[in-house]
């Protein structure tokens, strides 16, 4: 064994980010980028080095603003309605169309709706014209030499259109800061290659270079360098040569491999700090080597996205000169007690939603490693050192991903999550853009409970109950208490063995489980209680089966250890074995519901769900999904 | 003179929108387009036009969580921290990084940092593993099959990650709708071009362009058309042959113009609306010719960009599949009357600060010409038809422009508005990129009584009172009432006789005006005032002086009417005249002022901005502007 170094000393996020703005200020590099000349054209969103002041006023002389006649309007102080007066054309009056100059001599235009004809080179008035009327006076809207830009801004359409207007061809904007990405890690591929077992996918690179692209940076991303110390020095030394603004080193998932990325900056730089306390993310290297900043980026992908949030995009940021974004805030209720480490600053992902006028957060998934608890969430949750977490029913301070108008536009399911609630989702969407189902999984009861706690808009659910033979709706009268609920049938799914391809055990109804190799579910899943009745129903006792104790946690799990040949079988979803391709031996059709309180039924929200689930495009799609039947799917139980 | 139809027949807004979307329907251009597939470092802020599912499951084998060894948990139930359990390295026990897959046979890991070295072949371990305790279960982020994106959504870099981990290199996103845009009109040049008299420079095509782009479309701009019907014809025909989704004919400044372009779409398609009830932009013109929407867009840059708003914006994103974006709104109260036109939805471009508490809206000029009243605008307030308006201290409703928390930390300075005020503005911002001061340009006079209704944090004004011979205190003490105000000097201003170059007729004092043709101010400006006191002094009397009753509004228009010949000379600042090229004759030093009620002076905002007018290089810089002077900046009078 080589010998490592496993403990990491953490600091905390502020006092890391004041040791990189230190060390920043030391190199000369805490400052914005110098400017850059950039036509007009390509200016849109970049953010101005300098204030841009008027090359010339706008409208550069006094012209027409309507199209008409102008006159001096001394000279038609006696006109009335009454009383017309004349004016010869070429002498006291000259034809203008908006934005001709105003000839010499004249300051007011005469409407030409308001003026007849004469003769041939005269025409009539019939009201005095005051000063400048109807004349749009040189620098009305931008006066030479005055500041049409400032400093610092990011460039929007209008302003594209100012710079012109005052005699801009050009702008000078914050060069881009470059950003060198390399990823690291034996184990990773490029994502345009085909992973085998013990491979993974490297992505990381794409997230943090879009983040920084985002940001208005530009990132070029290196080939992935695999765990040699060697190999990462002589990377980190050419990207250091290409001089850019940020180097970051992407571990890989194994810890040894920040050990290399830390050796690496010391070797060539300076250690500023290993280690933050922060979490998810906690392994992130702080150095500086040759002037530049690096930074070692943790392996797991939700550490990688929130490094790239609470680190390289306020870098980006201060180069452009641009002040820190404080984004969009709001105060929700948590659905869920969130314990959180006392020495971190605790990232939570949440999910939200308004439920019954109160605005909820639910955390998400909180492992690094669950990408998609990023992807997934409506913000972002502080639970700040030195807090010990946040009870059920306790406040958090979100930071939104989304407007708080989409939020307010969504609706919250939770409970047992079926795959094909996506699908609803994608036909909710199609039919009406502003509305959005978002499902959180917690399982039949927990969605139930959810429900009673008024948490959510509406809860899956697949209990059945042996002693009624029934699905659903013996639970709701057991747990919901008073909560006046309705049931309406999303689907039906087919349940039965997962074996493996070719069914070589030959494996064909519930009796033949005896003596084989079982994967079983976990106790109180709706599988589980499923399987326990047919079995039962049987005579089959759990202690003739071999692997009964084996407890997977979902469908795909069960069809994973099939897979694996860990087991012979496992009850499941048809759905899950189809995924990986195994076979399948159905044996029953269970039914899968929406429970829906009586008080949310007439909202907007639930009712365009309703729509969308009786939408016959949609019942057509969902019973055309392999183990899926639709023909009651909507109806009310 | 040919014949023009001068009365438009304008429609309401949402009746245009209703008449273009039904055209859009029967031509089969109201979806979202179809999709092209992209590489995902290509896809960033693209939208997805279908849902994304997973390809494999993330991770897509059981792996290590942690750096360890991974084991079989029922073979390590015995292990106690009295009594360690030595597992063989190989057959019991085998050594794996984070994110390693699991050896078969084993489902749990136990951390490196658990374990002790026996031999060299074991090792020893002190508690029992528990079933899958440090592993990262298949799928624990991604499950084959499961929907990763939905459909219609923008691409985030995150969204990007989730993609390439579960098994995507390319993802279907919607073509980017293209726009042709043909700028018409005789008077326009190209703003790479300089423009003489007469010739104004075309930038509406960089607006609308720019528009397009951040709205996720793509725009090519045609050379400018003249106003000519055969020319404009042939140019909107090889435009729909490109077929693109959008044809946009940009009009000229002249009414003239729109005819054309109305009968060329009418000549090639059908004419759907002509004059929209909206202010400003009430000329736009609906077509659709070839099934493919013509917008006419008028010629003035506020209608321009607005058109591109309320028609442009929402056509891109009903192509892309997104729904109309809910920009964030607020309540403010106006500071001043809005008169508004009966007909027309009126857009009312606004400042906003929150001063003493309150939200308030300032309306910007009015003009159609005006575009920095958009780019100087915090937001937008809908006065909708059939309001005649809002009175002084009436509450709008306001689209923000900028998000809140800037306004919030806005500094909002009303009166006199002096060009160097734009340095103090950019003085502020290096020093605090949080802070932000916006002047709004009323009058020394209006600044004063803004204040004594709580409408702004500071006032500038140079008010001369004859009586005492001093400066500004005088009408604090008539103006404000009771409220306890400071002056702080902002600079010292030189004020004179602006003259032609090169001063043809040797003007060098007051007394040489007797005589000359003056281009005088508004009554009631401190410039008149301070030019009327210098008269007395010198015992000239008004009627003495041609063009004593020649009243402009402006130190540039003065300096303008003398650059144009039409007076001999003109009192005004110095700066005005050098902007013009005039020479200039210095009569008197003047003290320009910032008044600030004491209720505001302990204010964050008001002491950043005492700060950075007292910054010592503020103050270098201000002093070496032509006519000022700084050595009082920033001392209390």
């Amino acid at each position: 064994m080589t010998e490592r170094k496993i403990y990491l000393e953490d600091i905390p996020l502020a006092a890391a980010r004041a040791k990189l703005q230190a060390a920043l200020e030391r190199a000369g590099k805490a400052a914005p980028l110098a400017g850059e000349r950039l036509p007009l054209a390509q200016a849109l969103q970049r953010v101005t080095a300098q204030p841009a002041r008027a090359r010339r006023s706008s409208p550069h002389f006094h012209c027409a603003a309507m199209d008409g006649y102008a006159v001096d309007a001394a000279k038609t102080a006696t006109a009335r309605e009454n009383k017309a007066l004349a004016l010869r054309l070429g002498r006291d009056a000259f034809p203008v169309n908006t934005g001709a100059p105003l000839p010499p001599g004249t300051n007011a235009v005469i409407m030409i709706e308001h003026v007849n004809y004469a003769a041939e080179d005269s025409l009539l008035i019939y009201a005095a014209a005051a000063p400048w009327q109807h004349v749009r006076l040189m620098g009305e809207d931008m006066v030479m030499t005055e500041t049409v830009l400032q400093i610092n801004q990011r460039i929007r359409p209008v302003d594209i259109g100012a710079l012109a207007g005052s005699g801009h061809r050009e702008v000078l904007v914050r060069r881009k800061p470059q950003v060198r990405i390399i990823p690291t890690g034996s184990e990773l591929l490029p994502h345009t290659q085909e992973p085998g077992r013990g491979q993974l996918t490297e992505y990381n690179s794409l997230v943090l270079a879009a983040q920084i692209q985002e940001a208005g940076g530009e990132a070029g991303v290196s080939a992935i360098v695999p765990d040699d110390f060697q190999q990462l020095r002589a990377a980190l030394a050419s990207a250091l040569a290409e001089e850019p603004e940020l180097v970051l080193l992407l571990s890989g998932s194994s810890a040894g491999a920040l050990d290399f990325t830390a050796a690496a900056i010391e070797d060539v730089g300076e250690l500023l700090a290993h280690g933050i306390a922060v979490r998810p993310g906690h392994p992130v290297i702080l150095g500086l080597a040759q002037g530049i900043p690096v930074i070692g980026v943790p392996g797991y992908p939700v550490s990688a996205a929130l490094t790239g949030e609470l680190f390289v995009i306020p870098l980006i940021q201060q180069w452009l000169g641009l002040s820190p974004s404080a984004p969009a805030r709001v105060k929700a209720v948590s659905t869920q007690k969130i314990a959180s480490p006392i020495g971190d600053d605790d990232f939570v992902r949440v999910a939200l939603a308004e439920v019954g006028g109160r605005m909820l957060a639910t955390p998400l998934q909180r492992g690094a490693g669950v990408l998609t608890s990023l992807t997934r969430a409506d913000g972002l949750a502080l639970i700040p050192r030195f807090h010990e977490g946040i009870a059920q029913g306790g406040t958090l301070e979100v930071t939104l991903y989304q407007p708080l108008e989409r939020i307010q536009n969504t609706l919250l399911i939770m409970g047992s999550h079926d795959p094909m609630l996506d699908l609803l989702a994608t036909r909710l969407r199609l039919r009406d853009g502003q509305r959005r189902l978002v499902s959180v999984n917690i399982g039949s009861l927990g969605g139930l409970l959810a429900l009673r706690r008024g948490q959510a808009h509406c809860a899956g659910c697949h209990l059945f109950d042996p002693e009624t033979e029934t699905y659903n709706a013996p639970f709701l009268r057991r747990y919901l208490g008073g909560e006046d609920c309705a049931l309406v049938t999303f689907a039906h799914r087919e349940q039965g063995l997962i074996v493996p391809p070719g069914n070589p055990l030959g494996i064909a109804s519930i009796a033949d489980v005896r003596g084989r190799r079982l994967v079983n579910r976990q106790r109180g899943a709706g599988t589980r209680v499923l399987f326990d009745y047919l079995l039962a129903q049987h005579g089959i006792a759990p202690a003739d089966i071999a692997g009964y104790a084996h407890e997977e946690y979902t469908h795909l799990a069960v069809a994973a250890a099939v897979a694996d040949g860990i087991g012979d079988c496992g009850m499941g979803l048809r759905s899950a074995a189809e995924a990986l391709g195994l076979d399948f031996v159905g044996l029953a059709w269970e039914r899968f519901d929406l429970a829906i309180p009586r008080r949310y039924w007439q909202s907007a929200g639930l009712q365009a769900l309703l729509a969308a689930l009786r939408d016959e495009s949609f019942k057509r799609e969902l019973g055309a999904q392999s183990g899926y039947r639709s023909d009651e799917t909507g109806t009310v139980v």
